[in-house]
């Protein structure tokens, strides 16, 4: 919620005296010849209508007419581990957070400290999709913008998400297996492969494919930057920024 | 976060332009005596200076200099079951909420969605309650305000909450053990008594009173109505409202 200072309303004051009150000036010069009465009559109105201009702005200050508020909405990455959702977030958060609004960004690493660590059935990381859901629609309604990273394999979770919060934006990161496998950042591939590691989303748990993401890249063979700009013509063109 | 649209710059652009031109003409007319002038004065005013009026509302929009945003605070109620912590939680919620400002109600109700039910061993609650500070916190953090209600018995998690999250008021409802049990709205201590509830903060597990709450209040002996008030008086006293 934002209020605006007495400051505010004095430095507008001051502002609008210096343009109107030359306007005056002018106009008085203009139409009687004398300089003497125009300088006159902008003396005073100089005085009294600063006092009324602020007033004037301190009334208005006590009505909400005409100011809305900037709409939040939800990304989400969705994709196979190593797909580039993460780096991919932290850009458009970094580049997001330059705009006006307030925003959050959520991953695995920083919900930690709300949600305790659940295992990798397909019930229990539905269920921790759909805590993120929550805390997601929560921030929504009170008008935070929020960038998600999540690989989010199963797709009743992901529509799970959908239905409660309001602007959710699906953007697939359809980088292939393959690509994915030979960046393997945490050796969860690798330990996938030889059997050490269970249920790993893309090696032994399915990813489901988003039908409809609003929103589809590869990082295999485009540019993060570009992805970005993508991103922001998408926002842009559906008024969100 | 907040913005200004035209249509708010153009109503404050006609509500002024009335102010002002009535001044204009009122001056222009006992300085040089000829109505017509004045007229005349007063009408090229109104077109031009509505638009510069318009143009300088537009101008300032662009500015955040003198807008400040309301601060936000959390409120935690914490005392023994039934002592009209919840009550008195949702009585502050519904009266703050007239107030320009955004707002949360954080109980063990409505967080049931965003955590799992976990224990009640003094390492668990201690978790559970440490969760609820990050929660508040990130809601403090994007300027909401909260108020929460949880027995939170033990002191270190209190001040894990304290320490986290900034405007953090505490109040303690210190409503003695005997009418709380005479309460019993959910047969707890009884069962607790019967032996087949372990662990109720009260009657088998203690209840860390604070040591330095920032107010004080016993349903026992006090109006929900009169607490309210007290808390509405601190809150105007410490410039939250």
């Amino acid at each position: 919620m934002y209020k605006e200072k007495h400051i505010r309303s004095i430095a507008k004051t001051i502002s609008w005296r210096v343009t109107a009150t030359v306007t005056t000036f002018t106009l008085v010069w203009i139409f009687t010849g004398q300089i003497t009465t125009a300088i006159a009559i902008g003396g005073i109105e100089v005085i009294l209508k600063m006092l009324f201009y602020y007033l004037h702005e301190r009334g208005w200050e006590k009505t909400k007419f005409g100011r809305t508020e900037i709409a939040p909405f939800l990304i989400w990455f969705t994709g196979l581990p190593d797909s580039g959702k993460t780096t991919l977030a932290d850009l458009l958060y970094e580049r997001l957070n330059k705009e006006d609004r307030k925003l959050e960004r959520l991953d695995g690493a920083n919900i930690r400290k709300l949600f305790t660590k659940t295992g990798f059935s397909r019930e229990e990381r539905n269920k921790h999709i759909e805590r993120v859901g929550h805390l997601s629609s929560l921030l929504i309604n009170n008008n935070i913008t929020v960038v998600a990273s999540f690989i989010s394999p199963y797709k009743e979770s992901r529509n799970f998400v959908r239905n409660i919060c309001q602007n959710f934006i699906e953007i697939y990161i359809n980088t292939p297996l393959d690509v994915c496998e030979k960046r393997d950042s945490k050796g969860l591939y690798e330990k996938a492969r030889k059997g050490e590691l269970k249920m790993l989303t893309g090696v032994n748990d399915p990813y489901e494919e988003p039908k409809n993401p609003d929103l589809t890249f590869s990082t295999a063979d485009q540019q993060n930057s570009a992805i970005i700009d993508c991103i922001f013509e998408y926002l842009k063109k559906k008024k969100f920024i």
